[in-house]
């Protein structure tokens, strides 16, 4: 998908939304423990209800694979339901990659090309040629962490490093790469003070923001620092949503909590 | 496996050889496309061939990764022969993985309990809490990014982060960590210079070292400046052991291959 793309459904459905599909088999109703897939079945019922609220799902990996091959399956399932039914939403394989060169482009095949995701997420500690690799394949998009929503961000992120913090240098430089106009960036919501400083650096990239709701992040703050013409948002929530219930009635919670971020969304859009 | 157990190995095979299984179909010998899994059938050789002249094999998960399902089984399979007929290797997933707290929990079950690795490479840019809940299972390793091989490594590693390169705060500050005794570090060997300075700071901990071989690396001078008087070091040589040959004869080539280290590596340790 195009940023373009992603825009106009933004638009359309006035909402900026992604959901986390992080499915922890511990959280889920546990009638769903009796499906062939649990994973899969509450995937499935959390995007019917929800589809028409948000723009973008974003399952983390590390959900999948530690439930081993039927963890893999069950990615594989939900990634294929999400681009068979509804190919009008954005993927994002939250993954954290990142490698030498040959290897991040075997990475970048298995979620761009295997999987048939929109983008990924990757770490970029082992810099240029371990992300341009990513960077290369068309139409898809490299979202970098940039500062993270956790409180671990401040051990490197936030150093400041030749006068300028860390996350900086990580924005700034990764500019200057190859294919970069492919680049997100991802930047936690519970640093939205720090937004205003991003945007001087990226002044129209597409930011992922996790940390809205469990992790205490407010969505005003970040549209009020971080929003831009095309929009440029978006807002990540997990647990938030796909927990809103443990009950039978778990997807309906789900849409109920994933409308009311739409509504919220749609008059910052129209204010 | 504790690091007591790998000294002891070390020291048994006189070797501190570690095997990179990072299979790409395209590279391997074209007859075994014919096999059920061509991706265990060649590290099944390849393992039947060499094992008793290295003492770790490190798959990186990227190369799995990119065959979906398929691949995800082939390592799982790998894996499991590993475990079951030598459990007397060192086994490291080599992932990169990175994520905030229960993210993290989740891709440490993945790696240590679903698959039963011995250790797993972690990136160190979201800090603490994205490094501790692996940190947290017993006899296991962390195997921490520090300083790795390739160009991209002066991007941001060898920046200055108040006055000091940021390779060496992830040491300084690693080391605070609750449980930094399970912590190993990935140090290239293509920047064996950086060693002496390195051992300042961690006079102990082992380095996973990669890039001696293809990438150019020098083992004695690894040795010279990584050594510690318990080792200290696992060398890995991926592509210039696996690939020694891609004919029929392709695990007798990589068994000579690893030999040819394992006899240098055997003088460096009577030296």
């Amino acid at each position: 998908m195009t940023t373009q793309q992603l825009i106009t459904q933004i638009k359309k459905k006035q909402s900026f939304l992604c959901i986390g599909l992080d499915v922890d088999l511990n959280k889920i109703p546990q009638h769903l423990l009796e499906e062939e897939d649990p994973i899969f079945a509450f995937n499935k019922a959390i995007i019917d209800a929800t589809h028409q609220l948000c723009v973008a799902y974003k399952p983390n990996t590390a959900f999948y694979e530690a439930y081993g091959i039927k963890g893999w399956q069950a990615l594989e399932k939900t990634i294929n339901y999400l681009n068979d039914k509804h190919p009008e939403i954005y993927t994002i394989a939250d993954a954290k990659r990142g490698d030498i060169g040959n290897t991040s482009t075997m990475y970048a095949k298995a979620f761009f090309e295997d999987l048939g995701f929109d983008s990924v997420t990757v770490a970029p500690y082992m810099g240029k040629d371990s992300v341009e690799p990513f960077l290369a394949f068309e139409d898809k998009h490299t979202i970098l962490l940039a500062l993270t929503s956790n409180q671990g961000a401040f051990d490197f992120q936030t150093q400041t490093v030749d006068g300028v913090e860390l996350y900086k240098q990580v924005l700034k430089t990764s500019k200057t790469w190859k294919n970069s106009e492919n680049l997100m960036y991802v930047v936690g919501a519970t640093k939205a003070e720090f937004l205003a400083d991003i945007r001087q650096i990226i002044p129209d990239s597409f930011l992922l923001v996790p940390g809205v709701g469990a992790q205490g992040g407010n969505l005003q703050d970040v549209c009020k620092y971080g929003m831009t013409d095309a929009v440029g948002l978006l807002i990540n929530s997990s647990r938030g949503i796909i927990y809103a219930s443990q009950n039978d009635d778990f997807a309906q919670a789900a849409a109920a909590k994933a409308k009311e971020l739409q509504l919220q969304m749609s008059e910052i859009l129209n204010a």
